[in-house]
């Protein structure tokens, strides 16, 4: 059993939209993921997401509006509902979501990242 | 679906002990809680245990070790392993854990909050 220090795990890579699993209970997952310009449009069958900044700003896109998540704050992403992560600029989030969530959701394309990988 | 500020929510209330929840996803619940003192030994039958520090630090005592968790540190405190937290100063913590779970775990006393408050 050992904590695990946010800054010193995002320290560790680079890439985008790439998320890292760090955290692992109830049958959830906590994962760590950098992103940069636009993502693709998704949902999730069967997950709701919670996406927790950590650093920077994440404008989460609905077909309706668009939620700015700024540094300590956290959304919510009920299961089914459409939804597109844009960061402007780059931005650390934490993500926390059931074991196995696609990070595509109901699209599979080059974004697609079927294993993300422990950290 | 509206997103949640941490630290709006942490200057909403001034207890210690005392978790509210501001968010639910897949059955499991976030929860805002302030710390100070020594809280109780206690272990969850069923249910792992998320501890994310907000702000201060958190000694998060075990039966062979304590380790303490720092701002932008968690700790995942599995299922069945006795702990008790000790916050030496005032401490916020995020939690993230199944819906349902007693603040105590297999302990009820006076510390015991059977039904957290939604924020």
């Amino acid at each position: 059993m050992e904590k695990v220090n946010l800054a010193q795990k995002l320290s560790a890579f680079t890439d985008h939209f790439n998320p890292r699993i760090v955290g692992e209970l109830n049958g959830q997952q906590v994962k760590l993921v950098k992103a940069l310009g636009e993502f693709v449009w998704h949902y999730h069958e069967n997950e709701d997401e919670l996406f927790y900044v950590v650093k920077g700003s994440l404008d989460i896109q609905l077909r309706d509006k668009t939620i700015t998540v700024n540094a300590g704050e956290f959304l919510v992403v009920s299961r089914g509902v459409e939804h597109r992560p844009v960061a402007r600029e780059e931005v650390e989030i934490m993500l926390f979501e059931p074991a196995g969530t696609l990070n595509t959701g109901n699209v599979v394309n080059e974004k697609t990242v079927e294993v993300p990988r422990h950290l």
